[in-house]
């Protein structure tokens, strides 16, 4: 399944003189503020986010899932699939696989489809929270972590075997999410369970290729109900210092407790170069997994407005990898991400329209009123139109979300896979 | 301190261009898609919300209070501060007072110079949470639930008086805060402290004029910190069916545990035409009574919204009262309320723009993505243009915070009240 | 399975001497302080808490599931597993059957296997959560709330299905959690959604037989992320309304916000004769399902010391149905449950040694310090022999857990049923 | 105010019998499983919790503050209070200063005065948190923290000086609470801020004296509701490393957001070295600020046997300062305090008697039933008679409380203070 172009074009044309009208107006009034809009519109036009393989078919909770309609079976389609969205967006130029879901049998073959959609091969994600049918060791009590050195051992050597999988492909970075931890109290001893993570990231990290990058996740809670090894960014953050350079903290939206001012993580994590991905999604009560964008765009705009401020003051940081790490339990899975997609746009357009010379300003003269009209005027702003000129400017869809329906994608996945299909992930 | 008329025309002719132009824009735009502009702008412009006289001069903390400049030392002062808000933005046309801290000693020169403002009398807020100097007995262990008779009777008695005295202004409504509860297991017993207090909110339902409404607030905590008596909307609108017709839950917004979902709270109490009155504010953590908007917009929007259907279905709940209730720490009091004036229109502006035929319809269809699409659609509009047009129409301040700032309205109080005036209040 | 009455005896007779020695001990520190001992202890035997055919195998998260060996294949390896757990403890003379997942083939057989366990049939649960294979109708986007008449029709159906299999095996009350709810904003119409599930709610209520009881639960969130219908008791207690007088709220701990004080809303309920049913486990995040008392045991006394009182003072409100839900996603069910068992004997007789009387008083002189001792003097009191002697008397084992290990059950489960077995469930 | 020795043995005499026979009890069944009792009771004899000199009046909220009679009206008066609370618990040996609230006058009869209630001086507590009547700058938007160079001066000056006072009295180390940060989004610079605070910090470490630590404290809001400089300890211990080696992280149990795991940053703080000081409280909801061990028991336990294990396992860590850090906004003061102390001995002793080796046996073998077992067993034992020998050891009371109000000391107190007496402080 591949998207012509033409079609896409075509639907663009029916719509293109109301987005010449809102651009026109929107650009003016920009233009008049100081904005420029034409480097607003390339930035926009150059984010790219890589979408997870694992999130193409529906996810589902502990209490059931609900299957959805042509997922894709096999890690060509789900190329495919992530190639309909770039196509449509013209931002998700990149796929980040998960093993041992997503091991290609044939590498040559996979990355002329990927290239073919213009899909870029981003961090590859291990997984040691469940046992696979080859593995002789259980996860059940902790990977990284586990007290037992056997089981250290053969979940290090997964990683290991990660990295060579994605060095096949061209990845540049291997993500670890260490779901290891406890769900009541004494089960694990805090230090040894510590120390051994340490140890075992250490050895991983030393397999890494020179012009790899490491990404450390954290998360508070879930799998386990008690404690997580790696609970906040302070611990990825040491863990990530006690690995060396190329080691550095992976950011999840959801992973965080009630409350946690996200923002303020980004800009500490930056200033001291260590953010390294992030992982975008919305949640309203824990690692919901939901639309990014769907709950608290607010929040959103916060955390983009820190890290347009990191990219742009912080060179000691590297260039973050961006990824979608969201679970579509009721919606179609590929309208989900387009949903999410113009969500991420939407907050970095508002934030590359913060005016930080006159919010620096009004931070030194303690001006907390104007500081926020600063912030409030840039994300009242509808910048839909520049997310428009940015897609159309790269060949995508002015409406990624009417076309995708329009062109009836769904419906020609289905008839090519069937209704049947399930899509491996969780 | 009265702003004249002029001044505001003045500081309006400067923008007026570049307001008809974004309206034009914005008018043209929505009367495309079947919105009726006309109409929205009427209601922006009829929507009226009552500042609390305590909130007009600095708030604080328990660890301290920072003073502002020029703030009102007298009711008639707190009835101007509220004057120049109205003036500035037309939607503050009313105003709610606090006993004892303002209680009038010339009535008709009080309702006189409310008049002058255009201001009315909305509900009056008893005080049971402190001592006072003329009392003899102490709320430090409750007031309408103390065990001790006398002192309930006490505080029954405040709340008639309070009655007494918002009967002579104009006022229709008490409002019942209630700080009562427990910060320690076993200070005090549920069940009786739940009768006492039902008993008590009768005895002062039973005082109510026959055109008076008495609201009922919950607070999950604080100032208690174990427990408090009405601790939730289900336990608030069970006590206003255990007194009757007249009887109402208010919402106050940040009165609820982490990630309540208050929009269906909203709807559940509007269903049961139950909801009686609305207090604004925002947070981030718990009680915070930051500025309306400045932390969650989004999920403000989703309150309107619901607020909006309400309105259009629910005959059998009262138009409902609604009040800022914030706390100004670090900000001028009066700039604070521009802002979270301007956010409360914003998030009803964008619920009006709501295209319910069509949600509806989404709804029927179980089309999840569609549906947001629509809340999207009219949250991302920038409704701005809207709210300019109905302050224009009403003889307000396309800008109010500008405008307050250019004509230095500040600079005008110190000079008249002195730099260290003090507020009654908190 | 069975265990053998004699064995038991053998493993009590090692620690007899042990178990009187501390008995004794405090038996008389209580009986000094006015505690009626044997009463204590013959409230404590007379104590039962039904086991959820559900919870007998390995639970998971979304995670994925790790298996445990000797799970219960069939109803009635479920029905050995809670007449083992029963032998043990003699606190677990009941099972909750989970309808489609425990259909009983032959009812005379099923019932008189529980018989010779001493196991009686507790509250029937329905399941429209799931989608069936024999059902027609998705419940993906609701089920008695649901939009599509169809659909509440099927589960109404299903409930009152639910209804006739329980009555055939002796159950009175049947219990609907209700996972109805959006995961985005605007995706049902809170108002529509809680008025059909009230009217399905009353269609299930009217096939009631007249001795049975209808238990509503309600969650805050989980499955889904946005809302759920019945999302708090304040919903669930005015849906109980009305539905009629055999209708109950039914209170999991699991299932609240952060922080929410939830022996002040047992009170409240059974103050108004409406907490029907309860669903002990224990969390630190949100509905982890964790062994009961294994995070906040205090709250757990605290919980019960409502309950207690309630029992006492409330005869307005029925005898509460008590049942274990929790999920054993890393221990073995049988000793996962054998462990909640003891915390749930253990928070209970501690609620028996307050001194109501005394904290009624220092409650009257507003003594917050000597109402917090009275409370801790109960809970700092070592209340385990207490249990032994409840167990002993019944039959049990002084220590079940010990017991277990001692007797080999699970080995012999394994035997019996393979290491790879496994339960219907969640 | 001095309470009499003689006074105290009198009280102690009239319940010595019930003492001894239940430590007798306990003693020998501890003995029988393998714990040096005598060791346990030495190590509670030697635990000192430092008493905060503005902890002895009454607290109070935003919402106002009810006044305590006979509150300490001089800094003597204040260590006449702890004074009187170390004679009856024998577990208050230090008192921790605020200033600018308790500068000395007379330096030698201050270290007389304490030296006679055997009271030494613990860390010194510096204020930047609020104005005071000497300073020409203001703190309203941040001290160490400031934008305003001045400012921040004026800040590190004033903690020199604290410094200096504390060096008089015999301190050795300085806790700095800082509870800068911002009400509103873009209010602050995040990085700028944490730049700022980690040069004055730097600045102010430098004037340490030689024998001297710095303790940083963290908290995530209040009296800031969007942002803390200092917001959680991955940043405090990020501060304390750049700052030097006598720069240590300092955990108050209320500073943290919902569901924290305060255990776990407990160990890892030990682990690396870095856990400086403790300040005790306990809260339901946020910094609540409660007595000790009166809302969550059973996590204190867990946070001792955190401590414990560090305190053994970890000499890299320096021995941690303990203060007792609460509000007392109902509760006479010193009882509160009382009560706070009795419940850190408790936790302290539980945490003795967790059986360490088995516990590590257990994590080995992955049995995570028996490692719940043995946390639960120390818990579950009354430790109380063991509290009671260390305090009859060191000369205290055998019931602290009790005592107090039998020997009459809040009527001396208000006999000689005055019922009108304010402390300085909160």
């Amino acid at each position: 399944m591949k998207i012509d172009k033409q079609h896409i074009e075509e639907r663009n044309q029916q719509s293109l003189d109301d987005h010449l009208e809102s651009f026109d107006y929107i650009a003016n009034r920009l233009t008049k503020n100081g904005i420029e809009v034409e480097n607003v519109v390339q930035k926009l036009a150059d984010f790219q986010v890589a979408i997870p393989s694992w999130a193409l078919g529906a996810g589902g909770t502990r209490f059931g899932r609900f299957g959805f309609q042509g997922e894709p079976g096999t890690l060509e389609q789900k190329i495919d699939d992530v190639g309909a969205i770039h196509a449509l967006t013209q931002t998700a130029g990149a796929i980040s696989l998960h093993i041992p879901w997503d091991v290609p049998k044939d590498y040559t073959a996979i990355k002329e489809l990927a290239q073919s959609h213009q899909i870029s091969f981003d961090a590859v994600n291990s997984n040691t929270f469940q046992d696979q049918k080859n593995t002789t060791k259980s996860y059940k009590f902790g990977s990284l972590s586990n007290i037992d050195e056997a089981i250290r051992e053969q979940a290090v050597e997964h990683n290991n075997e990660v990295i060579k999988i994605g060095n096949k492909l061209g990845s540049k970075s291997l993500t670890v999410w260490l779901a290891d931890g406890a769900s009541f109290p004494g089960q694990t001893n805090f230090q040894s369970a510590l120390k051994q993570t340490q140890k075992s990231l250490q050895e991983i990290y030393a397999s890494l290729p020179e012009d790899w990058k490491l990404f450390i996740e954290y998360k508070p809670y879930e799998p386990n109900f008690y404690s997580t090894v790696i609970q906040d960014w302070g611990t990825s953050f040491m863990l990530a210092n006690e690995c060396g350079e190329k080691a550095y903290t992976l950011v999840d939206l959801g992973h965080h407790l009630p409350n946690t001012n996200i923002e303020q993580i980004v800009s500490t994590l930056m200033m001291k170069g260590k953010l390294g991905g992030f992982h975008f999604n919305d949640s309203k009560y824990g690692d919901d997994d939901l639309t990014v964008g769907s709950v608290k765009p607010y929040a959103l705009f916060l955390i983009f407005n820190a890290l347009v401020y990191g990219m742009e003051n912080n060179p000691q940081n590297p260039y973050p990898a961006w990824m979608i790490d969201a679970s579509h339990n009721i919606k179609d899975p590929l309208e989900d991400i387009i949903q999410s997609l113009e969500a991420i746009q939407e907050a970095y357009a508002k934030a590359l329209l913060v005016d930080q010379k006159a919010l620096n300003e009004a931070q030194q003269n303690h001006d907390v009123v104007k500081c926020q009209e600063i912030l409030q005027d840039a994300h009242r702003t509808d910048v839909r139109p520049l997310l428009q000129k940015a897609r159309l400017q790269n060949g995508g869809a002015l409406h990624p979300l009417k076309t995708y329906r329009s062109l009836g994608i769904r419906k020609q996945l289905v008839a090519e896979r069937g209704a049947n299909s399930v899509a491996t992930g969780l």
